[in-house]
């Protein structure tokens, strides 16, 4: 019998589990074992309180390098009436014996004098440079009871609370809990969790691709993710769309582990053939929750009838698309591992920052946003990211998550967000955010900055959309090429426009050659812009407001060549490499666009024009501590070949201030 | 030659040490390796930087179940005009074909529409269940070009960025590295650390210890810092304080390691051994180093000769006493060892907090503070720990450390000092400040709360000191005892007089026998106060404002006895179990104090009197989320049990509300 239970809510699909793993006693605490205190242990955690067995110190100890004395004899002891004390440890009243930091105080002494308080005499009364054996010892102050002394239960007594249960053991704790007695910890055993991807589409990692295969990788996101948390993972092979084998895998994954994670295809079929397995074998609890990426997921457990051992183990469907695969992980295997090991779920640092850019979302479900944050001037700012499932590179670029709960339909840009953070709130200090054009030079940036101690943030956003949200102060910079056809001049009319009252300075990166991408060989034989009115002739473009998009309406009115005429004129791409893989996927026979990025796909490359590619920067951050190692990157050697090495780059101006605007 | 550099600035330190590593080309990274892309590589850090050897998707794929189509065929379709198209794979234009989500798009389309806006036919136009091989498909609706499709390049472009060098890998990380193209990644070696306990008086974890043995632990706790920083620590034995056995495994453990932390005795003379040491095995760079604890830490560089391989270690000579060698591990291996893995330093968060009390400090030295830090209204409070180099347990208990800075000589309460956080700022929202009088309840009201999303920090201060700190808002609470004379009241007449005007509410905690703590079988036959005024019993008493000095003060005005009658009078503790701790160590006879604490350490008890323990808790904090929970475990059977199980307890009134001032 199917159990179609599409898209409930979240809490709703955790309290369903959450009722299974009950009634199978597999709430709670999963089990523990013993384990020696050693540096093995950092990471554990702790099932039972740590209450201390012995005191730290376990003694009376010397607190110096000094003479142990009783504190009656050094009574009158003054500069100039000096009392002479007799080494040696017969404890009577002028007597006084020599201790090392850390040696038990003798039962009949109570103080300790450090060396250099006392003067060391010999038999005859004469000072001696036996320190530490002298025949007497002098002293001309008194000392008060348990002076230097570290008293029995200083650090730690007896009993004493040491730390509660629940608690990750750190590297200091294990200090203490040696301290107090202990050899042995009770810890939480390490679930073991199986972690199956399934599809016949699946390829290993190092295998040659084909159109079609999907490189299998989120058993590995999967694997670290458990590992980080605390859990055992056991990545098996890739299983093919065979329900029987999947089947017999599943029931074998279950007798040895306390978790499964089938990670299906990504596409439907798949994702039946694991809700119909699951079924077999034991109950489907939830199949869908309206998250969003993530929601078909399956929450199900296994039942296998075995006398005498634990029959029941919870499975987890997990979504193909890798950011599903990775956010289901955040969401429902981390607070399971958390409840299986007794300690408290991982919990994200959450700031509040402002939202860059209207978002809209699915009313149904709650929303898991991916965003870059940075702090320009006083604001946090959280700019949205690609927000497709297939798009891992949004996670990996991601400061944190917002998540836009059900019932929303979105925000509008200026929106306060909470965002959870993936990364130290230090790190969001030390980000450039950078808006506007692409160019390949920013990735190089952003990887000499990193040696840097800064973060390079950038959005694409094209030439126009950069400067107004400089004008927003939603970036520290744009990068901008915006031809004024009037003067001929690069962006300086725009700034004007866009930027008006607006203090900004502006330097140059590179001058780069802006040219028609085309197939290798150049199959359609197109030169010039006049090609692109061909019948044949498939265009690809930049998107409005982008430098290069303005450049070629600028150019095609020049030549009096109408947009209609051009095939794909509407087909906008982001980026200059996005324009090339359009291309060299036969997407588009053309685009105009840069050297470099056709030389990055292997496209062959018809130089049109030459541009100025600059840096418009806020005024009042051009001198900010934040930004002065990016002048260093422009003034880098290294950095200068790598871009110089660029095909169609030009490095000669890099660097300079072009002008301000005040 | 001896070098004795005695406590230069830190900076100077750092900078003597960075000058030798690089004169030995040990400045950066150390050396690389290389790995293959799977869960293990979480934790490691990149020598250079990812590029996109592939585009992801890597071809054209179906973004949905459905079928894919020349968006052209489909041109007018409307509701009541649809259009029909043949399922098969010639590709001419009236075609469609089906494709699971992932497939890739065959070259003759450009869309993809999804299952369910289709009507499956059969040959003879009729629907048909059939959803994924239909004979022809029906659509109401025209499609754009690229619908559907995730196009080559959507996630990742060749040659793009994926992740710079100096980057830590994080599990999602591996994800977008496979995805691109990768199957292997050059990342730093993880540095290979020494550590070696030296001390006659080391006794290993598990051995039983006599007085002057100290248990070894601070290779576990260095083991485990080095393993969290990414080095591969690993712990020699103990090694007896004779000068040619170090020297010997010095000279062993610099052949198969790239640092040594030779983890000195606590004595001068234990830190001269390893000068000494080093010095015959190389150079000693800097010799004391102006922080505290931590102070006697000694850097060096040890010099073997020996043809065709590197020749020079460095090593650390890291203080004996626990807190020094942990800071020693903060201040000196982590960066050194952040440097050779090239990533950043670990850079804690840094939060602004209030100081509660006033703290000295050497002018000379930055001083290492621990602190608990906790919120109490609108207010980061940051209440100073144990001072002692020996106190482990303030490290295990310091939710950050606040460093006075050379130059100073301490701060008043009140001022503001930058706390670097241990802990997640999260934490110390959840953080239940008690001050106050010490009772043992209050380890297990720790313990009962950790399972409940709460920590409790605890100041033992006393009852007073306790309510004075509630006056000035540094607590949520307090504990108290204090007994009013005139009326047998317990709290409420130091209330009005403490905290004069402030709504409060006095929760009953218990009620409990004060006696006499005396040694097992009472050798000394102390039974009533008249017996503390005998010449040979010594006394040890609680602070002042203490609520059991406030008890003993009374008691002995009351049967006219002089406080000056009874030896010890002066001589202070704070907790109960200090004053345990100091008759069971023979320190003192006798001490007033609870049963409970007499049990601990097992002493005998005399009761004499009985009294009330409250909770004073500020009215403002009272219906306050964070306290709920501490309300939930005096309900709580398995605490209540626990704490009627504690000798001399009374639990009838726990929890019961017993008076508000407002």
């Amino acid at each position: 019998m199917s159990v179609y239970l599409h898209d409930i809510p979240l809490p709703e699909a955790r309290l369903r589990l959450e009722a299974a793993l009950r009634q199978a006693g597999l709430w709670g605490l999963l089990g523990s074992e013993t384990i020696p205190v050693d540096e093995s242990a950092v990471g554990r955690v702790l099932v039972e309180p740590v209450w201390a067995k012995i005191s730290s110190p376990h003694y009376h100890a010397s607190a110096m390098d000094g003479f142990a004395v009783r504190s009656v004899a050094t009574n009158g002891a003054m500069p100039n009436a000096p009392v002479t004390l007799i080494c040696d440890e017969s404890g009577a009243q002028q007597r006084a014996a020599y201790l090392d930091t850390g040696d038990p105080l003798p039962d009949w002494a109570d103080a300790v004098i450090p060396i250099e308080n006392v003067e060391p005499l010999d038999e005859s009364g004469r000072p001696t440079a036996e320190t530490r054996r002298p025949h007497n010892i002098r002293l001309r102050a008194a000392v008060t009871p348990w002076t230097h002394v570290r008293p029995l239960g200083e650090d730690i007594v007896e009993t004493q609370l040491v730390l509660p249960a629940g608690h990750t053991l750190r590297p200091v704790d294990l200090g203490a809990v040696a301290a107090s007695g202990h050899v042995q910890l009770k810890v939480a055993c390490r679930p073991r969790v199986a972690i199956l991807p399934t599809g016949t589409e699946l390829v290993p990692i190092g295998q040659p691709v084909k159109a079609g295969d999907i490189i299998e990788f989120n058993s590995i996101v999967l694997a670290g993710q458990v590992n980080s948390w605390g859990g055992q993972a056991v990545r098996f092979p890739i299983i093919p769309d065979r329900f029987e084998l999947i089947q017999q895998t599943v029931r074998q994954a279950a007798e040895q582990h306390d978790l499964i994670l089938l990670n299906a295809g990504s596409s439907a079929c798949a994702e039946d053939f694991s809700a119909r397995v699951i079924e077999t074998l034991g109950e489907v609890l939830v199949h869908g929750v309206a998250v969003r990426p993530g929601h078909p997921v399956i929450l199900g457990m296994i039942n296998l009838d075995k006398a005498g051992s634990r029959s029941q183990t919870p499975i987890i469907g997990v979504p193909g698309y890798p950011v599903s695969a990775a956010l289901t992980g955040e969401i429902f295997v981390e607070p399971l591992l958390a409840g299986w090991l007794g300690r408290r779920p991982v919990e994200p640092i959450t700031v509040s920052a402002t939202l860059t850019r209207k978002v809209t979302s699915p009313a149904g479900d709650d929303d898991y946003m991916r965003v870059a944050v940075g702090r320009v001037g006083e604001k946090l700012l959280a700019a949205p990211l690609a927000r497709g499932s297939g798009v891992i590179t949004s996670l990996v670029r991601a400061d944190g998550i917002t998540i836009l709960p059900r019932g929303s339909q979105g925000l509008s840009a200026g929106a306060q967000v909470n965002v959870r953070l993936y990364r130290s709130p230090v790190d969001l200090e030390r980000t450039i955010f950078a808006i506007g054009s692409h160019d390949m030079t920013l990735d190089l940036i952003a990887q000499f900055l990193a040696e840097r101690d800064r973060r390079l943030a950038s959005a694409n956003v094209g030439s126009q959309a950069g400067l107004v949200a400089l004008s927003r102060r939603e970036a520290h910079l744009a990068g901008s090429h915006l031809l004024d056809p009037e003067t001929g001049q690069y962006n300086l009319s725009a700034i004007r426009q866009y930027l008006p009252g607006v203090p900004v300075k502006v330097v140059a990166l590179v001058d780069r050659q802006q040219g028609l991408l085309v197939r290798k060989g150049n199959p359609k034989a197109i030169q010039t812009l006049q090609d692109l009115t061909r019948e044949e002739v498939i265009f690809v473009n930049r998107q409005r407001g982008a430098g290069t998009r303005v450049l070629l309406d600028y150019q095609i009115s020049r030549l009096g060549i109408a947009s209609e005429a051009i095939k794909g004129y509407n087909q906008e791409e982001y980026t200059h490499l996005a324009v090339a893989a359009a291309i060299a996927s036969g997407r588009a026979d053309c685009g105009l666009g840069i050297a470099a990025a056709a030389q990055a796909l292997g496209l062959d490359f018809m130089p049109l024009f030459q541009e100025h590619y600059e840096l418009v920067i806020l005024g009042e951050f051009y001198n900010d501590q934040l930004l002065a190692p990016l002048f260093d990157v422009l003034g880098d050697e290294r950095f200068r070949r790598a871009v110089a090495a660029l095909p169609g780059y030009d490095i000669s101006r890099m660097g300079t201030l072009v002008y301000k605007v005040s």
